[in-house]
């Protein structure tokens, strides 16, 4: 029986490339109900489908498109797709999510997700429309990069108005760390899935669709976004991210003095005023633009149209690739991260694994430990704008030095016998931040199911909490205290289970988050998405079952994790966090500390229901959250 | 309690890399019994010691050295070494055999296994004398070719009877079918053994020891091998190997139409009495050689010193050689294989993999799926031995188009979506023979517990037996015919199990294998190596334990690999064999059947207690076993 209204399509996709049949199965009211959608939908498949030990770029891996029960619903920030697979970097449960428009178009197609299976002996593209699908030849678009892609599709399906999620050059040559874009603007860029979609000989995935989503109860549903919206309106957050984006975090994060920059190895920038959000406003901003529904605007569109390059219209930046592509390779030039991020974008190859790679040969370069001759004669220091951007196309072509940096720097370090150089945790790099001066980023950043991630839990929700609240959600005053480790072991396995609703809802992280203070959290991130789901689905559902049902799938995800071998040693941070003090800034002479994190990933455990010694799911804790018969 | 007598040294040596300690344990008797030596030790050891998932080139993999109870007796052919690791090729069990002398040294230095874990920050070699054993550094190494790193060894330890086990460039610079090479002569050559040991910073072990193995019933002893030697001297086989080496196989493959030249595209060579057994013998052989105590001397001693290239000595080559750089490539040019040989050699790599890869590559240049600019400018046709000389070269040394040749051919299909041209199982290189026209040959090369593998079970042993000796051991009288699929699961069970006894003991599988009578082939193989192992060790054995011995190792390799996830799904040969039929020769026509193969791995599951559905050992098998422990 499936589902045929209230929230969801009602029907999966499922598509068997080596074989080239389309089949659609009834969604199940049961699996709805346990799973949600987004990320708990593709954890559960891949979890189901997939063989321990499958290798992450043969046909036999899954790769699935997932949209949530609220995506295609005008609740602002709706919007995300989640795309999954087993991940090539990192052996672990892979997924990574974007914005947009292409998970509502899904919806309007009549699908709640897409999975597909095995692979095509030729290039295809999956052309989604009101309830079919069918494989059609890619041969013309193999090769093609973003831009061009999309264009050429919109042409030949002659519709303007359909969505697209594509691959570039970079998922093609399977590089590690290649991304899926949807749309030219919204990119699922960690873990690797475009590599998966590039091993499957899959293109693209163009959908239309002209359905309704049906909503169980309207006018209480429209109450609940006029709340939303309200609550999104009224925070300082909101009015931040509209006029700057997300690069107004640049001089937060100098200020704090957690950069990472050149590889970590500094933690601020001299001249970071040159690459600040308002630096970027100023200089190249052309409009700005959201996700379908959000009112937030946070999305950038930019271009570089005076001549000094050739000329080109971007979306972004974002604070994560002035991060990358500016912190970590030192490039402390506006106009050279927008041209590499430009790339990036084009080419379909995450911002993070390219300049973490990088960023990496460029400290072993200073160090001695690569030679020129090692780098195509490139003077790879830090700084050395000309010499990223050659080596960004490199990797993509897999030409020259490009061919080792596009397995990302795990493999690098073995390569070259330089792990303590490779700042990663499971196989990711370390994005967003350097967490040596707080544990409990740190924390959050290792035992990340997707590998490292600043997304997967926020233990900085501390700043918003009194003491009071502290002991009424936590149990102790403490957690309250940024600096305080008691109590944060549940605190962080809370914020996680609290933010994977947002990714099985399919609503932005972004929004759901900031706020002033932690009762408005829970109310925009519990009370109204609850309401917001029983309005929208018609099933039951409370604000205790939602909360269960997030940490329902992260304990999924770490027994994906288990199964492939990833235990209690897999969650620790890469060996410069402990052994190196930081140098410079406000958190100079901050490292991690052993003991403390050993102490507090106990208590991570503990609080999790998880065995200490292995860091697997107890039976116990599989039995009371229904996840028995697959422990 | 350890056991320090008879045939056991008594100690195994624990070597952390990462924190330099070396520890010396007992060997327990229960362990001893259990697991006999060899792969047994080997295979328990990784199964214990290793996660499921573990990274084969990580520092958590373990790289395991390990001799048998028989080694460095004076019994025929008891001379190999087995080392063993996750590995990088398969992500399953791997594990590569070396003859010579190491193996007996390592036992008198005092012990019967070497277990290294962990990665050192900087190249070191060990050095083990005489139940000592220390790290010392190998920076003065690292880069060295064997033949060079076993001179250099010997020079700095000052003895020349030390025996080395060693990687060349191959293993240092990760290529993924890098060999461990013992002495300059023995290659354990298959599974990626050297990248293991590479990516350790493990560049060579020098073992030199003066401790007897002592025996426990020396008269006896003597007596059992008197009576191997003499089964030995009677085979016609001895006289063959003796004469001609492994090579005058060349003459049986292509009278059988097997060679899998051009990459499994021709089944016989035109001229191939240029690179027959008897070519080699009367150009290049310099001398005859043998193993510690073996009284076949089946191994070569070739040179090339008439000027037309760089003067060298080699040992061999033997038949797979041959296969290898010459069938493969089709290169009938003996000059040009004597010289490939030598080549991957001395910078340690295995032939199969090298040879494999740029078959692989001309195929898909033939066929325009690689350009002339994707092959660093070459005319990569078959055939082309300056071409396949050059990207040996590049291999070993990640240069140019040589750095994907390095990854071998299953990720060669993955980066160049051409999967169907990679002819592998589990990603291990097809060796030996074309098996299109013999589906248990098929057979044991597709379950082989190592990817595919030619060694691990002979089921050719049917053309020795009787009807009556067919009902007897099997079951039935089928048996002895060589097309019939009937009681042929059983047939490849026990012939595995009987030559995983080999494997244990640490004797050579040509010793023990070749017979005119199938009651010839129990006598050697069972009753007097039963008989040998009582008198050398004075523990209580019985052929039908020793048996139970060599079933219990091949399951448990088997539960390891499934904990990889390797299930059935993992058992099946590359689909060309089913869709493309042998083209020439004797076998023209032939391809495996697809009902038939699933109908003999179901009858080999069955007959193995193994689940048909996964592939998975029963846990009444492993009860029987007495695995249930780790079942």
């Amino acid at each position: 029986m499936g589902i045929f209204q209230g929230g969801y399509a009602g029907k999966l996709l499922y598509v068997d490339l080596t074989d080239g049949s389309v089949q659609v199965k009834p969604l199940e009211r049961d699996f709805a109900l346990k799973y949600i959608g987004g990320r708990g939908f593709s954890s559960r498949i891949l979890y189901e489908g997939l063989r321990a030990g499958v290798d992450p770029l043969s046909p036999d891996n899954l790769l699935v498109f997932a949209a949530g029960p609220l995506s295609g619903t005008p609740l602002p920030s709706a919007s995300r797709l989640v795309v999954a697979a087993k991940s090539p970097m990192t052996g672990a449960i892979g997924d990574a999510s974007s914005g947009g428009y292409w998970a509502p178009e899904l919806k309007y197609a009549g699908f709640d997700a897409i999975v597909v299976k095995g692979r095509s002996s030729k290039p295809v593209y999956l052309w989604v429309e009101d309830g079919k699908a069918e494989l059609r030849p890619a041969e013309h678009l193999w090769g093609k990069r973003i831009h061009e892609t999309g264009k050429l599709l919109k042409e030949e399906i002659g519709d303007e108005d359909i969505h697209i999620c594509a691959i570039g050059p970079g998922g093609e040559n399977l590089v590690r760390y290649a991304c899926i874009v949807t749309d030219e603007e919204g990119v699922g860029a960690r873990t690797g899935m475009g590599a998966v979609m590039g091993s499957k000989n899959l293109k693209a995935v163009a959908v239309r669709g002209s359905q309704d989503v049906a909503i169980a109860d309207p006018k209480r549903f429209q109450e609940v976004i006029d709340e939303y919206r309200q609550t999104l309106e009224g925070e300082v957050w909101t009015e931040t991210l509209r006029r700057l984006g997300t690069p107004n975090l640049v001089a937060h994060r100098q200020k704090l003095g957690i950069w990472g920059a050149k590889n970590f190895q500094q933690a601020t920038i001299e001249g970071w005023e040159q690459i600040s959000g308002e630096a970027f406003r100023e200089k190249y901003l052309v409009k700005v633009m959201g996700c379908m529904g959000c009112i937030v605007r946070c999305r950038r569109y930019s271009a570089i149209l005076d001549g000094s390059c050739t000329p080109f219209y971007t979306k972004g930046p974002e604070y994560e690739t002035i991060n990358a592509l500016g912190a970590k390779p030192y490039i402390i030039d506006p106009a050279v991260i927008l041209q590499a991020h430009f790339l990036c974008d084009d080419y379909g190859i995450d911002e993070h694994g390219a300049a973490s790679a990088i960023s990496m040969a460029m400290e072993l370069y200073e160090r001695g430990i690569l030679k020129k001759e090692d780098v195509d004669g490139e003077e790879l220091v830090f700084g050395n704008g000309e010499a990223f951007l050659r080596l960004i196309e490199k990797i993509v072509y897999r030409k020259g030095f490009g061919d080792l940096l596009a397995e990302g720097t795990r493999i690098m370090g073995q390569r070259l016998h330089a792990e303590y150089y490779a700042i990663h945790v499971k196989g990711q790099e370390v994005d967003a931040s350097d967490p040596r001066s707080l544990v409990t980023r740190a924390l959050t950043y290792c035992v990340a199911t997707r590998g490292s991630c600043h997304l997967r839990g926020f233990p900085y929700i501390d700043e918003f909490i009194t003491p009071d609240e502290g002991m009424k959600y936590f149990g102790t005053t403490a957690v309250s205290d940024v600096k305080a480790l008691e109590g944060k072991g549940k605190l962080v396995a809370w914020s996680e289970d609290w933010i994977t609703i947002a990714n099985l809802m399919g609503l932005c992280i972004f929004a759901w988050y900031r706020s002033r203070t932690f009762s408005m959290l829970i109310k925009r991130g519990l009370d109204l998405v609850t309401d917001a789901y029983v309005a929208a689905t018609g099933l039951p559902m409370t604000q205790e079952k939602l909360l269960r049902c997030g940490e329902r799938v992260y304990n999924l995800e770490k027994l994906f994790n288990y199964r492939e071998g990833l235990g209690r040693e897999s969650d620790y941070p890469p060996p410069r966090f402990f052994d190196e003090a930081m140098p410079d800034g406000p958190g100079k002479g901050a490292h991690l500390d052993r003991a403390d994190y050993e102490g507090l990933l106990n208590d991570y455990y503990t609080a999790r229901g998880w065995d200490p010694a292995t860091g697997r799911p107890t039976p116990e804790k599989l039995k009371e959250l229904e996840l028995v018969e697959i422990g």
